[in-house]
């Protein structure tokens, strides 16, 4: 109901050849990376003709992309969780903050993309970045919008905030790779990205989180 | 004292011709942008040999880097005005940030800058934007500690809550020009950025202002 591509997308593999090149190609992208890879080697590793590779896959780029689609989709599946399990929308907000810093994290893995990347992203990557952006936002506003409901945040409007809030993380990822490039990231820079984007939270949070009375 | 690479700039274009050159490129800049605007156009303008033009300036690159650390040192000055004004510490704050806003608006007017510039510059212009950011940092610290000392602020580290503000604001600034290049920006997108600025700012106050007691 909230995430329809999703839905969209599992349609998609019902025949199981793309899941299981899907699959190989995932693990060739997160030893290697996006540029060391080719498709003969996912071909081989699948056990499939290089034409019948491309018959589901016209190129590498769209490859990355269903892969980029599967590691979203993992992501939107433990959010769904979090935004069915009761907890209040506070405790659910700082789970969505937890599992967006991870999430970022298996993507850089997966990828070892170069930092333009993020930046000059071909319009491949922008269909999947897209879809990933407008699902997040329904699923942060749902948050607030159950907080506002129970009273635990103020009347503030949901998608405004939803917003803000999302773009204030993501302001915090940009910023990081403007100072450092992506493949020289270490524990550290995980852990300060993990700090600044808790603080963040927090005073996000401080904002929104209606006044005792 | 506290922005010496200021001082620096200004004793090197002692002798009146830099400052010249600097003015006249200033304007070139300003109407037709980085790109369309030729060393030989700057030359003609002041009059002024292509071959004595290159001996102050080996390179258009350069050249821009002296317009931009001009107007950088413009936004300095302004700032130096708010921090000695004896206002309070929160109303100094909230000045930078709109200074800072118009200082963005105002460099992407003079260069009419492409989007890339801002993520993969060139080290020309590295040289300045590290400069720049050194003397900002240093600055919204010297107004951080401004409000500890006056007890306005919690005692909070002054360097950290410098960085955190300052990144925010930067953070606010890439996702902008993620979403939208440069050259399409217009008056709304400003506003918006103001908007989202004053936001961020309001909230960073919320957490270091010292609570009433």
């Amino acid at each position: 109901m909230i995430h329809k591509a999703m839905t969209d997308y599992k349609n998609k593999s019902e025949d199981g050849k793309v899941e299981i090149i899907v699959n190989a190609a995932q693990k060739r992208f997160a030893h290697f990376g996006l540029c060391k890879t080719t498709m003969n080697e996912i071909a081989s590793d699948v056990g499939m003709g290089k034409a019948s590779l491309y018959y589901y896959f016209p190129d590498k780029e769209t490859l990355f992309e269903a892969v980029i689609t599967k590691e979203q989709n993992v992501f939107f599946d433990e959010m769904d969780k979090v935004i069915h399990s009761g907890m209040d929308a506070t405790t659910q907000l700082k789970k969505y903050v937890k599992l967006r810093s991870l999430f970022f994290r298996q993507l850089l893995n997966l990828s070892k993309l170069r930092s333009d990347f993020f930046y000059n992203s071909k319009p491949v990557y922008n269909k999947a970045f897209e879809r990933f952006n407008k699902i997040e936002l329904e699923m942060v506003s749902t948050i607030i919008q159950s907080g506002i409901t129970s009273k635990e945040f103020k009347r503030i409007n949901k998608n405004e905030y939803a917003e803000f809030l999302v773009h204030l993380l993501l302001g915090v990822r940009l910023v990081k790779l403007k100072y450092k490039d992506i493949n020289e990231f270490d524990m550290n820079d995980y852990e300060d990205l993990d700090k600044k984007s808790c603080r963040v939270a927090g005073m996000f949070l401080k904002e929104i989180v209606a006044d005792a009375s």
